[in-house]
């Protein structure tokens, strides 16, 4: 098990638990566990039209998370990406229906066909005026007799659950209904598949590939694609809209389907508002996860026209955390930087020998770059290499803005350069560093001398001495032997970084936060870096 | 690439504008790409406190997407885990602050203290008036001088932010955010680690290990423990927290720290919400993503001891969708089933031979639960074995109060038996498949007949005939053959079994979604389970 459920057969009910127990009370269930598992509206009175939906489980937050006013009145709960029983649905439309009937919204899959359908031929036998729905939705697979109903779902919950709430009759609702879902459609795109609890995960999908038109139980998608990153992938998902974006104006459910981050939502968020391909869509509803496959890392979209009825009945408010409202698609609007960041810019000037050296040192730690990273994994999150490289070449590009022939505006311009462009800790330390050894130059002491005087102001700063794991380790040393020459600085400088292989434990930096056994036999990264540096330097001159 | 990003030195960028484009212009940001990230409320004034966080990115959706009314005034963001700069942190401070001044709310990690200290001093130095707290509410590393700041950032956000949009002067606000530090504590539990952009994923947590008390950032877990489950898990979590939970009333954070689905974190609440190491705990914050790390696959808690006062500022609602708010934990409530779901209950009866045949159908199925899985794999969710095992194991333990000595009333019952147990479509038709061959016998019929009756009812109602790759190809050249005796029968079910590999495009059930590549070669699931029947039974007798 490599999942946080307890067993397999609970994880549906311990799920619907932890749903209830953490609703504040607006949520109760029927008390029919294992096999009925039916979330309802505790407050519930049947003075209206019901809203049920519900499926296999898998999904989450649909169906149970849209549970609440203005939304569904129950949710019939299969075990993951199993339809739910007849019994289970038949109790759910017993429990919620009134006199003024229910609506039930079922996705496009035989078993949920056929236990909805059966539930409600067995229902109106008592009585009741059931009326339902199939939403098929998905456009992945054109030539199919019988499209899927995927993340389109919750555009027929919100303007079906929006009406119903108002007191509209069984007529209304579920003709809202099947208009939304004759003019919605979706489709999604994975980079991998899910993982089922208690299955081995399918690896289907290989690496620079991704499904398109994918399902949400783990069905393979109808086509892999090349992967060519965010962009291409929202233009290949809007080329398959593209057919269903007519004139007028369109919502998109942008929906997370499992495991895809928040950056990368973001990202796709941003690739759908600025396309070209959908201009016509002016609402959002999300990035957010709504209608999910487990941890699928992937996403879709689905697109409705809609006029100001329905736009107003998807904008309502609704009180559950899982909806996540609907905003306007806009541009970016951004204020001016303030006043008072710009340094005053040194006078450029040339130098070639001293510009040499310091293209020379930035080459030196791009071409460390991967080992950095890899050493850094074993005590902190594998970016040292990234981090150094990206300053170095921010360094090598401004060079011919420096004012090369003037020691002490060199230290303090790369001081700044390195505060503006490096970030993280060692942005600051350097530019520190750097900052430092520019002032000492002005009072008058010699290179080798200034750059000691740049060292004792960020053990100052930074707390870091010689001794616990930092780049200071190998820094010192060198600086010490500097005035006996590079060749004597680098040989301190590799001595230094080796030896902190040996320290176990680390006093400052991230590195602090690691235990003893992943550190011990690999050299400090900060440490490293200084050593190549002086290395390279010493060989070169 | 396997992510969904265009490019690594763009991808914050791009995350930003993409949050930006859907916040319905209730955010902008300065003008200060790609070094300056700083998102601000678009409707501030300046005339209250400003609150300012951030640190690197990748926790989203802290911290811009806790910016707006009642919580952060602005979030300055750096690169993927790494420390905005101090320029970024000083535009930031001098765009937002006005004479009430700002609060800075810093994590407490070398890089963060040290871009942010800086740019306070740089912003004292203007004469503005800058308050900064530290948050360290990490207890995973008990003797670590400088814990770590994760989640529990989110109660000072929400503390701090509540008061500060009220109108609270600098004082009060930062004396609120240092005892909400003070009093808090965290601390996280995950089964995998976090993707970072543009590196190779660190395979470092053994399956059936998880680890505890881990950063945010990727950096391992103090230790590696035995994983069991969701309950133990959440139980290794409290009884770390418990030192930090003494009398009185406590709010949690129950956080998604990446990649956990929220069925997992529904699971985990449940375990939250009764444990009775957690009976101090009245409200959760989620489950939800406050503060992730990437796609990590885990969870944290976070625990504040509250009064009506810190109660409220949590409890007032932001328009927000990543702030989940605040729900009482509560129990689960149940109604009583409806009337109408039982069906009247057969008389049992004994007939050992038919309890023996049923037994060794329903073992031969439960045996072949792996191979259907693995065939079911390549054509559809990947269940089919599970299903059957679970209706075969429900049906054995049913056995004792079945009518066994009459046929007409067995079939019937094994159709409400799989009705109630068995779920999933196949539920459905072999509940109407056994309901019409009882029927059937009702009216006269000899066995086979009755079941070729009941084969003729499901090919109606599910739509699949022979030829479609269901399991009908195997059942109906059995039920045919078996008026010659049920070898014959088996014969003919794996004849027509073994045909279905050949058939490479499905046209019903679930199997019709996918492409003919992935079903070539392999036998229908279901065709496959009906020959393991009949040849288990033709061994057998």
């Amino acid at each position: 098990m490599n999942q946080f459920i307890n067993a397999r057969d609970t994880l549906v009910t311990d799920a619907i638990d932890g749903l209830l127990e953490t609703s504040g009370d607006t949520l109760t269930r029927l008390d029919g566990y294992p096999h009925i598992k039916v979330v309802c509206r505790a407050d519930w009175d049947k003075s209206r039209v019901a809203l049920i939906s519900g499926g296999g489980s898998g999904h989450e937050p649909a169906h149970a998370g849209f549970v609440g006013a203005g939304m569904l009145t129950a949710a019939v709960c299969g075990e993951v990406f199993a339809s739910p029983s007849v019994d289970a649905v038949l109790a759910g439309i017993l429990a919620v229906t009134g006199k003024a009937g229910c609506l039930l919204i079922v996705k496009n899959y035989t078993g949920d066909r056929l236990n909805f359908g059966l539930a409600a031929e067995r229902a109106r036998a008592f009585g009741l005026n059931v009326a339902m729905v199939i939403v098929d939705d998905d456009i992945a697979l054109p030539h199919l007799p019988q499209p899927r109903g995927v993340a389109g779902t919750l555009f027929v919950h919100k303007i079906a659950g929006d009406l119903a709430e108002n007191g509209a009759d069984l007529t209304t609702v579920r003709a809202a209904a099947e208009q939304t879902i004759a003019a919605m459609a979706s489709i999604g795109m994975s980079l991998d598949t899910c993982t089922v609890p208690g299955s081995i995960k399918e690896d289907r999908i290989p690496r620079g590939k991704a499904e398109l038109g994918l399902g949400i139980h783990g069905e393979a998608g109808v086509e892999q694609v090349g992967f060519e990153g965010a962009r291409s992938a929202m233009d290949m998902v809007l080329d398959k809209l593209g057919a269903r974006i007519a004139s007028g104006t369109y919502v998109a459910i942008l929906n997370n389907l499992g495991s895809t981050t928040p950056l990368e939502m973001s990202i796709l968020a941003h690739e759908l508002a600025t396309s070209p391909k959908a201009e016509n869509i002016r609402h959002v509803i999300g990035p957010a996860p709504l209608m999910t496959s487990l941890d699928m890392h992937g996403f879709s979209v689905s697109v409705l026209p809609v006029d100001a009825a329905s736009t107003a009945h998807l904008a309502a408010p609704v009180d559950l955390s899982a909806w996540p409202g609907v905003a306007t698609l806009g541009t970016v609007k951004t204020r001016p930087l303030p006043d008072g960041l710009s340094p005053i810019q040194p006078i450029p000037s040339a130098n070639d020998k001293t510009a040499g050296i310091i293209a020379h040192c930035c080459d030196l730690l791009i071409a460390a770059e991967d080992d950095l990273n890899a050493l850094d994994a074993k005590s902190g999150d594998g970016d040292t290499g990234n981090t150094l490289t990206t300053a170095a070449r921010a360094l090598k590009d401004a060079l011919p803005r420096m004012p090369l022939a003037d020691l002490t505006q060199l230290f303090r311009a790369i001081s700044n350069e390195l505060s503006q462009t490096m970030g993280g800790s060692s942005g600051v330390i350097l530019a520190i560093f750097f900052g430092a050894t520019g002032d000492a130059c002005a009072s008058g002491r010699p290179t080798p001398k200034a750059l000691m005087a740049g060292l004792d102001r960020i053990s100052q700063v930074g707390g870091a001495q010689k001794g616990d794991r930092t780049m200071v380790d190998a820094l010192e040393p060198a600086l010490s032997a500097l005035p006996r020459g590079i060749a004597a600085a680098a040989a301190a400088a590799r001595a230094g970084a080796d030896a902190t292989a040996a320290m176990g434990r680390a006093k400052a930096g991230r590195a602090s936060y690691v235990p003893e056994e992943n550190l011990l036999g690999h050299n400090d990264p900060g440490a490293e870096a200084v050593a190549r540096l002086f290395e390279g330097l010493a060989k070169a001159m």
